[in-house]
């Protein structure tokens, strides 16, 4: 994918911006389990997914992870350039989850071109104020909503994001995503195989009536 | 407090644009208990603190709360000013917790600003950066510390901006601060009671201990 459509204001640059950005731009290959970013100890740079999928999440001190979002084809991940935005004082770690393709824009470049460009600085409130959305849905799911409906509604989201109805997952996988322990995943899991929601095999969660899945999920 | 000092970027600002915005601002005051701003519903503008204390939180659909962030003097305010920003999709609501004097920039002279500053552009994003920290750091609390050293914290922070260690507050309120239900709340204040750290009355919490409680805060 050419930089030129991953980047939603290239048309609005000035042609010198443009030839800048250019230059600067490394087109990055990163095979799937790839950590390309570790919160405060890297930045990496403005990154813009060309195909695959990365993973952000959040880690507590003792090794527990949540996922705060995920971005594919022709989402821009911002918090792996960081170290560019004052303020910013939480530590987001960024994998592959399946072969990616990135145009990684060195921070030095994306800095430079936000204290010059209007366009650049208000592009970068618009992707803060899209993440701040996805974190505070999470939220919300966290304070808010029971555990099987938050389970239901993942396991929906991989199979459209992975196009099939069997996933390839551990429970210690999904327990990552969901910020629980492994424990509870398993015994949620076993409870919608007898309800005839899913089946279970090793490494394997086959949605086998997601209908019903997608009806546990709605709001009550 | 002058407008000029209210806003950190004041100085950086076109002429033009200080006039414009001095026109436009409105000193405000907000009794306390003012629900200023409810979500989407409203657009009231930024809001520059002079005195006093806000309250942002959030709520459920059926009721329930949580704070997510306070703002005293000197701190601006931009979620009362969402519609300016395209993508954020969260509802954030105000409330004035104690008698609040402030100046509201009304939503529009804000956007025009943004739209032709690249100071203040870069000042919004400032913005959201430093209310995303915020929120980031209270997802961390919620899925990996424990409900007493939260507590613990929330009843210090409350003594600190009230200067007093006998806290005016129900269980109800401390409740919807912390976004857990007020049973939980009257259980570990009742435990805090039996060890000695708080004395509890009618509407009272009064902090005997600071100094076990603030040991209780920190990090395992």
């Amino acid at each position: 994918m050419e930089l030129t459509s991953c980047l939603p204001i290239w048309k609005e640059l000035t042609p010198t911006q443009q030839q800048r950005l250019s230059a600067a731009a490394v087109d990055r290959h990163l095979p799937k389990g790839t950590t390309i970013h570790r919160g405060s100890l890297d930045c990496t740079g403005l990154l813009l997914v060309q195909s695959g999928q990365l993973r952000a999440y959040i880690l507590s001190g003792d090794g527990r992870e949540i996922t705060i979002y995920r971005l594919i084809d022709g989402d821009v991940c911002l918090f792996s350039a960081a170290c560019v935005l004052r303020d910013i004082q939480f530590e987001v770690s960024i994998e592959a989850e399946k072969d990616t393709q990135v145009w990684v824009i060195p921070p030095e470049v994306y800095r430079e071109l936000t204290e010059e460009s209007v366009i650049a600085a208000n592009y970068t409130s618009e992707l803060l104020a899209s993440r701040f959305s996805e974190v505070m849905w999470l939220l919300e799911q966290i304070l808010w909503r029971s555990f099987d409906k938050r389970l239901a509604e993942f396991l929906l989201q991989e199979s459209a994001l992975e196009e099939s109805p069997a996933l390839s997952i551990t429970h210690e996988r999904i327990a990552l995503h969901l910020g629980t322990a492994r424990e509870v995943v398993t015994r949620m899991l076993r409870y919608f195989q007898s309800e005839g929601l899913v089946k279970l095999s090793r490494g394997c969660v086959e949605l086998t009536a997601p209908k019903r899945l997608a009806q546990l999920a709605l709001p009550d």
